[in-house]
């Protein structure tokens, strides 16, 4: 199973490319950020990431997209941003054909540290002991993509009864 | 010029058409909604908005979408599922190679009644003067996108430095 991680945001918005074989499994195909240019007009940039996005999702043929709910934080502003482009990460992968699953982001915290308040570094010291990494420097939101990719690599099996 | 008045929403989103010719003639050639499956998933509602707005863009070939912004009300989660199918909205008009007008609801009230802080009845009661609607019945957000189309044809022209 190959699962399409993905933090969404309009400025810049991070993916993961998991693969889970047998339990226990799973390795990061690939990963990165899409940037869409600074200054220029929200639906522009929001086309650019459609059209990044398609991309991805022709390259990789996930057989799922993993998505965070968006945490109602107190700044609304980036909130709404962020939702605008979470709703073309949405529609995209339903327009080509490929199943969506959302998580609460206390989801994804407790699914991978045990803890649904981890904190960013909690979080990031885990994905390193669960999935190997090589080096590379990775931004917030590649590093979110990856978890929330994780996440459904562990939970995607669990019956409906059991979450 | 050619008007596509938008009013984002994932479960029902309001479409007006507005034509302008000579200055005063503004004229109405088609509203309605596009509504989407209650209970279904939300990125399959996503793409069926997409779909619809698909055939809105080809049909009526606007020159321009006008499409209000969001104003940040105490209700969060509405507010961040109408972001997500405007984001759906702008990354459709934009991949259309349409441009995109945003008002902010203040705006699109003081243009067509003089005050920012209109009700709905105000805001209706000056569409209803400004343009010639028949009798039928229309829901809220099929006069919210006449409203946004109205403001934009009235406001099209005005240069920057006048706003």
């Amino acid at each position: 199973m190959r699962i399409l991680g993905i933090d969404p945001g309009y400025h810049r918005c991070g993916f993961a490319v998991v693969a889970r074989g047998a339990p226990g499994a799973v390795e990061l195909k690939g990963s990165g950020t899409i940037e869409t240019r600074r200054g220029e007009d929200l639906a522009l940039r929001l086309c650019a990431l459609g059209l990044e996005l398609d991309r991805l999702l022709q390259a990789w043929a996930p057989d799922c997209v993993a998505v965070e709910e968006i945490y109602f934080t107190k700044n609304a502003k980036t909130a709404i941003g962020v939702a605008q482009a979470r709703g073309v990460v949405l529609e995209h992968s339903a327009a080509a054909g490929i199943s969506v699953a959302e998580y609460a982001p206390t989801t994804v915290k407790s699914q991978l540290t045990g803890n649904g308040r981890a904190t960013k570094q909690q979080v990031a010291f885990m994905v390193a002991r669960l999935i190997k990494l090589d080096d590379t420097a990775r931004l917030d939101d590649e590093l979110d993509a990856i978890a929330v990719a994780l996440c459904h690599a562990m939970r995607a099996d669990m019956p409906a009864e059991l979450r």
